[in-house]
Parts: C-alpha cells; structure tokens; sequence
C-alpha cells in the first residue's frame, strides 16, 4: 500500500471510521495514480479499516485502470449494473462510520449510495485531503515544473504575435494555441490578457480591445498537464511607459521579491502576505494592493494553502503556492507579477524561470 | 413572472412543494435570463408557493444581475455573511416539502442549507427542468442556429490548414483559435479531429498523429456561445479513398438523410433511431454502427431527450437533438455524419448547413 493510503488508514483509526469511499477524479488520481474522466459513470476508490482498498472503475476503463493504478484490486461495473450494488459488494456488511467526499459527492448519489451500503454516519475527508495534498513529493513537483515549463514556452510564442493594433482575445487566441501545440491538454483556467485601462481590473475579460502604445499588457495564464498545473502572471511595457507606470512596476517588483525572500519553513501565511504587503505600501500603492498575496497550487489552480493576512497556518517543506502581489490604479493600468515557489528545507525554490525585469515589447 | 417560471408554480401546486431552490448556474439562467459563474460562492433563485422569486447572487455581481434578470427582486450577500442564513431570510419560517437540484447541489452545500431551513422532505427538480428544457422557445433556436453558425465558420476556416503532413492537434488548435477569433465563448466539448484508423474510434483523442493520403479525416466539434451550444460532424476524404471507404460513405450519409425524414411530432425516439439504423444495416454495415443515433441539445451538449432504440418518448415540436450515425471499421476508419435538427409542426427542420457530400481535401 502507497504511502497515502497508509496516512488514511491512521487517519480511519484515529476517527474510528470503518470504511472510506473516495470519488472525486482527482481523488483517485491522487491516491492511485490513475487519471481519468468518467462523466456520468461511477468511479470510486474504496478503502476498508485496514484492508486492502478496491478501485471501482466503469468497465471500458478496465485495462487503463490497471495499467495506471498502484491499486490492484479492481473490480468494474457495465452500463447495465447499479455501480451503488458493485460498491456494497466491496465493503464490509456491517459500517457505521464511513468518509466520503461532501464537497464532491452530489445529492443523488449520496442518496444511492446511502441506501446501498446502510451506515450510520458519513464524515466529510475534505480537510485530511487538502491538508495530504499541500505537501508535494518530489515527483509531484516535477510535475509541477513540466507544467511551468510549459506555459512559459507558450508566453515566449505569445509575445511574439505582440504589435500595436492586435486585440487582447488574439492573443489569447493564439496562447492557448500554443498550448495545444506543445502538448499541453489545455488551459488550467481562462487565460487572461488584459491591455491598458483593463489591466488595473483582477478578474478582467479579454475582448477586442486592441493594443495601444504606451500601456501595460498583463498575461494570467496557467496549462494542465498530467494531471498537474501551472499558473504565471507577467506584465509587460507597449513601447515607453510613464514614470508612474515605471515605479508601480518597480513597487509590485519590490513586494513579489519580499515575499519570495519572507517565505520558509516555519513561518506563517500571514507574515509572508505582510512582508509583500509592507513592500508596496512603503512605495505609497498600499492601497491598489486589494487581492491576497497567493494561494496553493498542485492538483487544482487554487488549492490549500490561501496566502492572505489572516492566514496563521505554519508553511511547511513542500507547499507549493503563487507569490503574486498586485498594483491595479483605475483608469491608469495594473501590474501582477505572479511566481510558483516550493518551500524547501531552507528558504523557497522558485519554479517559475521568466525574467521579471520591465520589459518593453510590442 | 414568465412561462417558465409559472410552470414550476403549477408543478408546486401539484407536488404540494412549498418552495423551490434552483441553484445550478445553468438552470439560474434558463429560469432568469441572468448567466453567471459563482465559482465556490452562492447562487441560488428561490421560488416560494404563490409568491415572488428571489434570485440570492454574490454582492460583486449585484449589477449584472439587475441588468440580465427577468426576476426583479434580487438579494446579495458579502463574502463575510453564511448565504444560507440570506436564504432563510427569504423563505417562509414553516416549510415542509422544497424542491431542489440533486444532481447538482453537493452534500456539505445540502448539509448546510437543511440545516438553515429546516424542511422535512426535499425533492429532485430534475426531471420537470429536463422536461420543460426539451422544448425550445423560438428564442432558444436562435441561440442554437447562432452558435451552429460559428462552428460551422469555424469548421469552414480550419479546413484551410488541413494538408498531408499536418498533425490532428494542430488541427484542433487552429479550430479552437478560430472558436475565439471569430466570438464564440469556447469549445462547448473536447474538439475532435481523428485521422485514418483512428477515425473508427468514437471516442479516440487527436495526437500528434500525421494526416495522410487516402484516409478519412473525421472532424466533430461545438461551440458555446450566449449560453447555447452547438455540436457538428463531417468526415472528409484525404485525396482518393477506396471504393469501400465510398460505400462506408454513403451508408452514413443514407442513415443520416433516413433519420432525418423519420424525424416529425408524435414518433418516438425509438422509430427515428431505427430508421437510421436499417438505412445502414440494408448497405451491410449494421455491425459497425455502435452507438445511439442522437442525444438532445441546447444549454448542454448532452441533455434529454436520448435518441436510441429503446427510447419510447414522443418527439415534440420544439425539440433539438443531433442525428448523428456511424459505421466504424477497425484498422480502415469511421465515418460520422452529425446535423442538429429541430422538430416542426410538419417534419423537421435541419439547423446545420455545412455541405454532407463526400469531399476531397487535403
């Protein structure tokens, strides 16, 4: 048995439960190692006090399944069976206790599964899982890395179809292009160019506004790839940009190098927020910094740990979350500049390698 | 208050529900006209019996709600507030039986909103929204031939870079830039090119697989655009086929034009699949047409009705759903027809338009 499996055994001891049932893809994927989509169809990894766990896949994932999972046993169900009737066969007859994903676990199937396997009580793993999941291996950091990788490939390609008149929507157009091209399975969310006036908005949407001389050009983009994510915000100078322009840049530079420098073992969330936070501030944009500084990252875009001024949560050797301070002035323009660091035994790696400099493009 | 919602009135009649609680964004849309994504936030529209909805959205997107939603009153709550306890706030304090969505609502968002309200029994929405989505307002149509417009364009402007040598995923690229170039929101599922044998797989996914000479190019993509999808199929030929391969061809093509003219009011789903099915079993290619005929379409790319040979349903004027047989050969290919119909009050109209005969390209 993984090592995963064994910390959820201690877990099951400890909370004296009888039987977990793990459904959410990513889940499984996690615990597994097999990666798969089964829309509509049942998948369940189920995982019995102290025996040995049972991957339930749809029957056309059979072979795939084996290939993939660290779980041998693997029992499958057709079109035509209740996957709820395979799942009972699979645990003990008497359960009292059982853990089960609330988070992804909809109405109807709790229902079915409720009334198949008869226990007492469900607990939610949500919080044992994310708290597993924060700590990367190393395998999952070059996962990780391969995915970084890739997209700041695919920023290279894109600046490249940069020039005064293009519109914001082409050139993410043309990035998710690239990242189809380079082989990445696609965009771990949707990817964000924003020109000028727009840059100043967070939750910005590319349209046909065109590029013009003189503004900022701020690029979120992130891809997915075996199963892992990546995720960079770099903001580029349109030809010559103002001094004031100049020195939000330096400012936002200034917090994401104070935050990266502020992050290691043993420290607080909070206290690498405020280190980044006081950065901006002392150069008098303390209040266009209105976002958290980051948040974690890994399986999904946004994972624990959120890297926020309330957060008091220790970082520990492996987290792996986004530094990415911000300067959004209305009318005038934003700047991000947004890296994914990996907390090691002595400080932080950070895994992203674009330069950060100010760089005029275009 | 609209149609739609004086038909969920009339089902609470007869259900004696005493109130509703839609909360997926997709049916938030279909019920108000207001289409959003909360992400991890709360939105809900709640229907109490007899008396005014309330549509609950987060604060931030107060504005674009008032403006899209035809439900008037409108309720916010801030990221510091429990949403459940503004719901409550809105409802009746005596509740006995509500309506909600089981298939979309998930078991702690459930948890919490039992505990806020307290009813005593809740029921699935499902199947009456199902229902009531099957039959398309004239409106819902033109959303539908809008977005069959950009896929087909989309389509149009890919073959373009098709040539022997280019691989199937940089076909898909160059489709999904088209997608965003020419306004629509995305592909509305994975986009499909497959190539030779690969082209015999309904579910294979491009690789970096060279098109050649002599085989089948098959294409099946959708777009999403003004919340509507659209989802087309057409198969090519790659210079010169075999005689065989023409055959496969006009088997498909038969099939298609077969379960078209079987398409009318008052015939079930069951006889449109079948008519399709002998139109490819009298040219001998019965064995290789291995799945259902259609499946209906509109806000999803999969929703009611399922065209397929046990389905006993009536079509209805108003109902949209694809046509879309195959014959698959393992090692020679497949071909895929696929339109998106509407029924009529007198047949059907055929909402696709892309030319069906067997082209050479490449």
């Amino acid at each position: 048995m993984n090592n995963r499996l064994e910390q959820i055994q201690r877990y099951m001891d400890h909370q004296k439960l009888d039987a977990v049932i793990i459904t959410s893809p990513r889940h499984v994927y996690y615990l597994t190692g097999f990666n798969s989509d089964p829309h509509e169809r049942f998948l369940g990894l189920v995982i019995p006090h102290g025996d040995e766990p049972v991957l339930i896949t749809p029957e056309l994932d059979r072979q795939a399944a084996s290939q993939a999972s660290s779980v041998q046993k693997i029992v499958t169900h057709t079109d035509t069976q209740n996957p709820y009737e395979v799942l009972k066969s699979t645990l003990p007859s008497s359960l009292r206790q059982v853990g089960i994903e609330k988070g992804h676990l909809t109405v109807n199937r709790y229902e079915q599964l409720k009334a198949a396997i008869g226990a007492e009580v469900f607990l939610d793993m949500e919080a044992l899982l994310q708290e597993m999941r924060s700590v990367k291996t190393s395998e999952e950091v070059q996962r990780i890395k391969h995915a970084i990788r890739l997209v700041e490939d695919v920023l290279r390609e894109g600046l490249k179809k940069v020039q005064v008149g293009v519109t914001e929507i082409e050139i993410v157009a043309e990035l998710e292009y690239q990242m189809k091209k380079l082989g990445a399975q696609g965009p771990s969310f949707e990817t964000m160019v924003l020109a000028g006036e727009k840059s100043a908005l967070p939750h910005g949407k590319p349209d046909h506004r065109p590029i013009k001389e003189g503004e900022f050009l701020l690029f979120d983009l992130g891809v997915y790839a075996d199963g892992y994510i990546s995720d960079i915000t770099r903001t580029f100078a349109v030809g010559r940009v103002t001094q004031r322009m100049a020195s939000m840049y330096e400012a936002v530079l200034a917090a994401n190098r104070a935050g990266i420098d502020a992050t290691k073992p043993g420290v607080t969330f909070a206290s690498i927020d405020q280190q980044a936070r006081e950065a901006i501030a002392e150069r008098g944009y303390g209040e266009y910094f209105i976002h958290r500084l980051g948040h974690g990252m890994g399986l999904e875009t946004h994972e624990y740990p959120s890297v926020h001024g309330e957060n008091q949560d220790i970082a520990k050797t492996g987290n792996v979350f986004t530094i990415e301070p911000g300067v959004y002035i209305p009318e005038v323009g934003g700047v991000r500049i947004e890296d994914d660091v990996l907390v090691t035994d002595n400080g932080c790696e950070v895994l992203t390698t674009f330069p950060k400099e100010l760089k005029i493009i275009g």
